[in-house]
């Protein structure tokens, strides 16, 4: 890192997550507290048109659309809103993979899920959010390609992953966790400007290892509603045979793997749409090398 | 009430609160648990096109759509989707006001806000709703006329409005509660049919008495939350002085009112667009006088 550093936060890649909007309006209107000595800070808001209508996008997933697949896009008529936008993100704060890129980005999101605070890695090898003092899941599939909003910055850093809290709802307790993480996180990258050492550390996190769909009927209805024993029970262990839906009619439905596993995204509304339940993951130990800056 | 008494029970009036959804779509799968000895249940969708969506409605709100100026419109090209559908409605379970309309209806609502379970009545004077168990509040302001979808019936008998819960997500928990209540409230018909007397009694209810609307910026947009020692504080008593909002930049704003008030559907997510961030209530003692079927 250098003095000409840039981060960027962004709010509203999803339209309708609050906390992250609001704080990034605020941001837009008084920077004051994002400033810090050794690199520059920009809030933007990521999908304006979606948080204008409210709604977690206008066209398709803005956060599923910064692959090299529409990146590399030309423009064509009709093409759906989001990827007009990220191509014009990738300009302002890409391109992706290349050296004008900004050096790093914080995305923030809201969950109606209940899993607290955590910030999503793609994956291990990504050693400096490993270092920050927040709760860290790993959400990239293996061979999946990168394709979220914070992929465009050399070190994506992270989405900020809060709830729960509704879709449209700002909660003020869950606005000043997030904004207390992000204070942290710059605090971090300050610290490491100025050429803190960070020693190696072990760290227990989550690693996604794939999705829980949700039982439907032959006409592609879901059939079931996650199990009153699995609701709000994020990163809780979930054990073989234990409940993980209720049919309409009153049914339980077990989980038939073989291992323990710990669900996060527990119904979280965004999912309906592809049918998921939760996503499913390993806890793991992973030893982390320390950090100094070059 | 006779044995050709029509009961209806919507569910979808709002196509993104789920718990009525699914309940009313598992019914119109399976009607066996609706079934009364004395008359007859009608389980529907409310608005289909805001269901498919998952939005609450989509060219107006249809729970406001029941007026004499809209029901008594004639058909234009262009106009909302809920007036046409409001017009249908009333063919089907009114008209409104008249003797072929059905003799009760149940709607089935979810909100954001921390308010458990209760049922909305237009005023005291709904008497038989009065006497069914569960906590009741009065939502009509003096003077109003009715506007929702219930009132179509010869006796709207309520809404029924249960949170906190997400929209667009479904919950097992308050799906069970939603489906107790709506037993116990044909129970209670069917007890009613059959003669049993309901004693007079006198009972608590909250009465609105007006709305309060967010702080705002010059350009329009809100500048504060709901104050974390409100939040989810819905029916408690707030007494003037008592903080209500919290700026984004961290001030406090107080409650400038000279008496006690009930807040209720404190931080509605469908109710930011309209900028109120709850409603006023009243606590009052009412004398429901006795019941008995004629």
């Amino acid at each position: 890192m250098t003095s000409e550093d840039c981060v960027a936060v962004c709010g509203g890649t999803h339209g309708n997550e609050m906390s992250g909007i609001y704080l990034a309006k605020h941001w837009l209107r008084d920077p004051m507290e994002l400033q810090r000595s050794s690199f520059a800070v920009t809030p933007f808001l990521g999908n304006p048109r979606a948080i204008e209508k409210c709604v977690r996008y206008v066209g398709q997933d803005l956060n599923r659309t910064f692959t090299t697949e529409f990146l590399s896009s030309t423009e064509v008529e009709d093409e759906p809103y989001e990827v007009v936008l990220a191509r014009e993100i990738n300009q302002t704060y890409g391109p992706k993979g290349s050296a004008q890129a900004f050096d790093f980005m914080f995305d923030l999101h809201n969950t109606t899920a209940s899993m607290g605070t955590y910030l999503i890695v793609d994956s291990e090898e990504s050693l400096l959010p490993m270092h920050i003092p927040c709760p860290i899941y790993l959400y990239k599939l293996p061979g999946e390609e990168t394709y979220s909003i914070n992929s465009v910055a050399k070190a994506g850093l992270g989405r900020e992953q809060l709830g729960p809290q509704p879709q449209q709802v700002v909660r003020a307790d869950l606005f000043s966790q997030m904004r207390d993480i992000i204070a942290c996180a710059l605090d971090f990258i300050e610290l490491f400007n100025k050429g803190t050492v960070f020693p190696a550390f072990e760290i227990e996190a989550y690693k996604i290892t794939g999705r829980m769909d949700y039982p439907c009927y032959p006409d592609g209805e879901i059939s079931a509603m996650v199990h009153p024993k699995l609701q709000d029970k994020d990163f809780l262990p979930l054990n073989p045979r234990d409940p993980i839906f209720q049919t309409f009619s009153g049914e339980e439905i077990l989980y038939e793997g073989n291992t323990t596993i710990y669900p996060a995204f527990i119904n979280e509304a965004a999912y309906y749409k592809k049918k998921v339940a939760f996503v499913k993951m390993e806890k793991h130990t992973f030893s982390i090398p320390g950090l100094q800056r070059d």
